[in-house]
C-alpha cells in the first residue's frame, strides 16, 4: 500500500491500523506531510508495521517492483484518463495478479486526492461505491473498506450455522411439559384449542431453541409445574 | 446506528461521516463520554447529521422501537450468550430484515467494546473478519467497514467493462501499418519470422486496445511509416 502526500499523522497511523487487522504488511510512504508519522498514536497494535514503513521521494520509485498499480479516487466525472472500476470488481482483479505479482494500491492526499502526475502511474483506477451527496472519505476509512473487500470471503456471505439446535426429543419434552402446565394452570378449560398438542408442538419448533435454551427453558417450566401440581414432582 | 458509551468524539463524527457517505440517517448515541461530540471536526460532510443524533440515556431506550438489535464485537472466544456472524453473512441477514422494519446496529466503547449488559439487548452479534494478530479496530473504521458491507453490492463484483474496445477492423489496419513498417525498417530481413502476419494480429490483439488509443498508435505508426518511406505517405 502506497499513501501519497498525506498531511495527517493520524490517518497514517489508522492506515497502518487497518492494515494490520486486514493481513497487509508493506506500507510505502510518499513525500509525506510529517516527518513525525512513524509515531502516530493512530497505529494501534500495528507500530513495527508502521516503523518500517519504507519513504519514497516520487511515486515513480514507491511503484518501480510492481507490476500492477491501482489509484483510488472519490472523483468519478473528471476527465479520468483512466479505467474506473468500482471497489467490488477492482479487488476481484487485484486478487488475480496478487499470486504472481507485486501490486501497489495508492491512496492519495486527504484534500486534493492523487495527484495528475501520480495518477499517470497506474493502470487503472477503484472508486468506492458511495452516495452521491458525500462521496468524500476519510483517509483512514477508505483504506479499511478498501483493505476489507481485498480479503473479503464470498464464500462467508453464505449461512454457515454453528449454533448447535435443540434435538426434536428435547422440543418434545418442552412440549409435552408446557401441555402439562396448561392443563394444570386451567389455561385449556378457559380457552379450549382445537389439535391444542399439534398447535403447541409447532409452537415450539418456531421457537428454533439453541440446544442449550432449550435445557433451561425445560427446566422452567417443570419448575413451574411442580408448583402448579402443589408440590407433586412432574410426571415427564 | 447505535453508539454505546464512545469516548472520543473524533469516532463518533468518523462514524457519522461514514453513515453519510454511505447513505445512512439515523444516528444514536448513548451515554456519550463527551457532549461536545455534536461539534465532532471529522464528521466531514455530516455535520447535520450528527446535529440530529439522538442521545439517550439507556440502551433499551435507544432500541426500543427496534425489531431486530444486532450488536458488533471483535471478540471470537469468550464466553458469548449470542450467535457469532460474520460480517458478510450478517448484513446479508439484516438487508432481509430492513424493508419491513427498524434495525439497530450496536457498537461499543473504544476500550471496552459493548458491556454485557449492552449485549442482553441484542438477537445476536456480528464480527470483521480480521487477522487473529490484531482483531481490534479504530471505531470510525470499523462502522466504515459495516456499513460499506451493509449497501454492497454482489452484482456489482462482476465485471461490468464500459471502456469502448477497438473494433476489428482498427486492429486490422495497426496491424498491416504495423506490419508495413517492420518490413521498410528492414526488421523482418534481420529476423525473419514465419507466419508474420498471424503473429502481428495477434500482437496486436494480445494489447486489448481502448478505442481511443487504437486512433492513437495508428497515427503514431503512420508516421513512422512515412518517414521510413522517405516521405511517401503510407499507402493504408
Amino acid at each position: 500500500m502506497v499513501l501519497v502526500a498525506a498531511r495527517n499523522p493520524l490517518n497514517i497511523g489508522a492506515a497502518a491500523r487497518a492494515m494490520s487487522n486486514f493481513g497487509l504488511l508493506h506500507l510505502r510512504v510518499v513525500n509525506p506531510y510529517l516527518a513525525a508519522f512513524r509515531e502516530a498514536r493512530s497505529a494501534v497494535g500495528a507500530s513495527a508495521l508502521l516503523a518500517s514503513a519504507e519513504e519514497y521521494k516520487t511515486v515513480a520509485e514507491a511503484v518501480a517492483d510492481c507490476t500492477l498499480v491501482v489509484g483510488t479516487t472519490a472523483v468519478r466525472h473528471r476527465e479520468l484518463q483512466h479505467p474506473l472500476r468500482r471497489l467490488e470488481y477492482g479487488t476481484r482483479l487485484i486478487r488475480k495478479q496478487l499470486g504472481s505479482s507485486r501490486v501497489a494500491l495508492l491512496f492519495g492526499s486527504e484534500k486534493f486526492g492523487l495527484s495528475n502526475a501520480a495518477l499517470s502511474h497506474c493502470h487503472w483506477l477503484m472508486r468506492i461505491p458511495t452516495c452521491e451527496e458525500n462521496i468524500s472519505m476519510n483517509l483512514g476509512q477508505a483504506v479499511a473498506v478498501c483493505l476489507y473487500e481485498l480479503v473479503r470471503d464470498a464464500k462467508a456471505a453464505r449461512p454457515a450455522e454453528k449454533v448447535k439446535r435443540a434435538s426434536s426429543a428435547e422440543l418434545e419434552r418442552i412440549t409435552t411439559t408446557l401441555l402439562q402446565a396448561m392443563r394444570c394452570s386451567g389455561y385449556l378449560d378457559r380457552r379450549p384449542i382445537a389439535d391444542v398438542e399439534e398447535r403447541m408442538r409447532r409452537l415450539v419448533h418456531r421457537l428454533n431453541l439453541p440446544a442449550r435454551d432449550a435445557v433451561v427453558w425445560l427446566g422452567i417450566l417443570r419448575q413451574i409445574l411442580w408448583k402448579l401440581r402443589s408440590g407433586k414432582p412432574p410426571a415427564g
